[in-house]
């Protein structure tokens, strides 16, 4: 089958309005069945890695061609997308920041898919090697931008359980503008370019990339990557 | 602040992969309180619409612009797409259906986003009137595509919280093909077109629209929705 329809070119961000999120990776035994003579892995747990009360939880997805530009907007629209209300009560009118609220992070290289028929395929992810320096970057970005404190992660690349109380339902997805090929966004995207460089929403993440998708370089097609 | 980047004209879907999800949303008690003479609406529990086991939680944001193709694509799509492993532990290589696990579908009207500065708007959405129907016909076609008892829902329009246990995580974004402008998009589309009455995947929901974004035909802005 040829590929199909799910071009990816830009950086995505699946941002959910949370009431509150964490994540969780599973504690596991290795032991010997006493029936059987094989090891089992045996999961007998969860232990929690962060979590956050009222928020954001930003599922990111990197593109292979992402660059600093795009880690640049996507911060800032992080930070400054409009989803809570004031305390008037007035929707869509207020950010994470504006709240005082907390961002849960999580690294996610699914977003980048290009499916096959049925079967999803991640070769427009980027590159293991450089995924997670770029990943990391964004997150320090988002710290200095806002504080610190605010800001929790997963485990980048791990099996994890993220728990997710969306909020409304409330969902955004974003997409960086650089790498568009949509003649309309690119005209959107100078303007917005021109405007993004004053006020609060500037900060720099500082450099490229997403090992979420670390099986990709050990050869094999980018669909085998286990989650 | 003129409008910018993300421009939605399809159907988009947010399917996350979940090792649970369920759907609840608070039981209010409005009483008067004692010290000053206003009345307050005071949360005191959360009620369950439905729940799922392992299996898809699909976010299902419908524009104003889909038609039957793009309800027959999603549908078919989300049913098919390969996201669980196999028995013998190969990822990315059966469908919901092929390991006959739960679908918990919520309909989405702000993945309908355009932002204008930070402030979402959502004026691409399907107007109220239209999505409700729209929705339920699709939730119809994946009933009989698949066993009506393995597809839930929360309650349309209502604010609820969402429950989500992301499993990986593994979330995939799935838009439908026939209002795309990328001509790459346009394309493929026509190859997948072509096979896609055939087999399994068909399955035609009803008839159009998702009234979620009910308050959009009230007037006021779009963005005024409140959630």
């Amino acid at each position: 089958m040829s590929a199909e329809v799910e071009t990816n070119t830009t950086m995505r961000a699946i941002v959910q309005r949370v009431s509150r999120a964490s994540v969780t990776d599973y504690k596991t035994c290795v032991c010997v069945c006493v029936r059987a003579c094989v090891r089992a892995c045996v999961t007998v747990g969860e232990e929690q890695i962060s979590s956050i009360g009222r928020g954001l939880c930003v599922l990111l997805g990197v593109s292979s061609e992402d660059t600093q530009r795009d880690a640049d907007y996507m911060v800032r629209k992080i930070l400054n997308l409009r989803v809570f209300e004031d305390p008037s009560g007035r929707s869509w009118s207020q950010s994470v920041m504006d709240r005082d609220l907390e961002v849960l992070c999580v690294s996610q290289f699914t977003l980048q898919c290009v499916l096959k028929g049925n079967k999803p395929d991640f070769h427009l992810a980027m590159p293991a090697a450089s995924a997670q320096p770029f990943y990391n970057a964004m997150l320090d970005a988002m710290r200095s931008a806002y504080r610190a404190e605010r800001i929790k992660d997963g485990k980048f690349g791990a099996y994890m359980q993220l728990h997710i109380q969306n909020d409304g339902p409330v969902t955004i997805e974003l997409t960086s503008p650089c790498g568009s090929s949509d003649p309309r966004q690119m005209s959107k995207q100078r303007k917005e370019k021109t405007r993004s460089h004053s006020g609060r929403e500037t900060d720099a993440p500082g450099s490229p990339q997403d090992p979420n998708a670390s099986s990709r370089v050990d050869g094999g097609v980018s669909s085998e990557r286990k989650l």
